[in-house]
């Protein structure tokens, strides 16, 4: 079955849109999706910047607001609503989505995450905002957070995504590659991508 | 009839894509578009920009020519060429645009400027390289040229209009702006932006 990477930020909005619909295409498609968290922080970093351009440029961002409302009617999710701060620390998120990545829960984590952050308009940042999100999923909230807190594989493999991520020319959130090393940036470009990976 | 205003930067990638695009689907949609050149440095250099972003962030720039590539292919235009430099130089090019706005012949004039720079990947920015294309839609291109040049109103138009878009909150092309106020910026916003204005 062809395969896409969806890589993507915990407090990025056009990702939350994605992850709502990747689900669903990835069906139509035929398309085996991997769910990869990282963090843009780095990476924004890099290039000079110490919060989202959302943030550094007014204009970009309150059209940015805007545009998810309209986004969010087109595809039938619920009101937009603004986490404050924005945008969250999702250091303890990653590494949560890091350490579900490859497990069954992963991405409903994400996406109840996403959902608590933006349709909800609350945190995700603190471990009681990721405790209570664990828990609506019925897991051991405590048990996860203390695992992803001390184990050093997932500090480990959350610094190398971001790691692979920044290689592999990433500059945003969500982003896909395909098997052949195609890389498509932005929800907007989240079909297409799914058409490559399909015609390989 | 409903309108949309279909604002553009002469030098920039993806408004070309809906400058080629935008005719056919205006007709679809049963919306009249009103083309508006403007300059993006200005409103690049008031956060700080002396270039296009896709200069100044080199993973986003070669994304960037990539994706074009891909976009070229699925709307089947031409392949994508590179002029040098990039952007061009669009000052002359825009006050022509300006001149032509509300003449017929200003909409052809764009998507032939548009063509020769991401089609055939030649320079735009010369009095040579603007005679060249006018020629080719049978206008006399010396007067034209010496009009735009000279002409005070279409100077203060095409400055009128920059500050015109700053004001709405337009920091890129191409943007879309309805009769009722909303703003769509990118080539993937267009068919919201038509059905937004036809909706009204």
């Amino acid at each position: 079955m062809p395969k896409l990477t969806f890589w993507y930020e915990l407090a990025s909005t056009y990702s939350y849109l994605s992850a709502m619909r990747i689900d669903k295409l990835a069906d139509e498609f035929d398309v085996t999706v991997t769910w990869r968290p990282f963090l843009l922080g780095p990476i924004f970093g890099a290039q000079g910047w110490t919060t989202s351009p959302f943030n550094l440029f007014p204009a970009k961002g309150e059209n940015m607001w805007r545009d998810m409302e309209r986004q969010a009617i087109k595809y039938g999710l619920p009101d937009i609503k603004h986490p404050d701060p924005f945008p969250q620390n999702t250091m303890l998120a990653a590494r949560l989505a890091t350490l579900g990545a490859t497990e069954p829960w992963g991405p409903a984590f994400t996406k109840a995450m996403y959902s608590r952050q933006f349709a909800q308009g609350f945190s995700i940042a603190t471990s009681e905002d990721v405790a209570s999100v664990l828990q609506t999923l019925n897991l051991d909230g405590e048990a996860l957070i203390t695992q992803a807190q001390t184990d050093q594989t997932v500090k480990d493999t959350l610094r190398a995504t971001t790691h692979s991520a920044q290689e592999l020319g990433l500059y945003g959130s969500p982003s896909f590659t395909t098997e052949d090393g195609e890389l498509f940036w932005g929800n907007d470009r989240l079909e297409d991508a799914l058409a490559w990976a399909k015609a390989l």
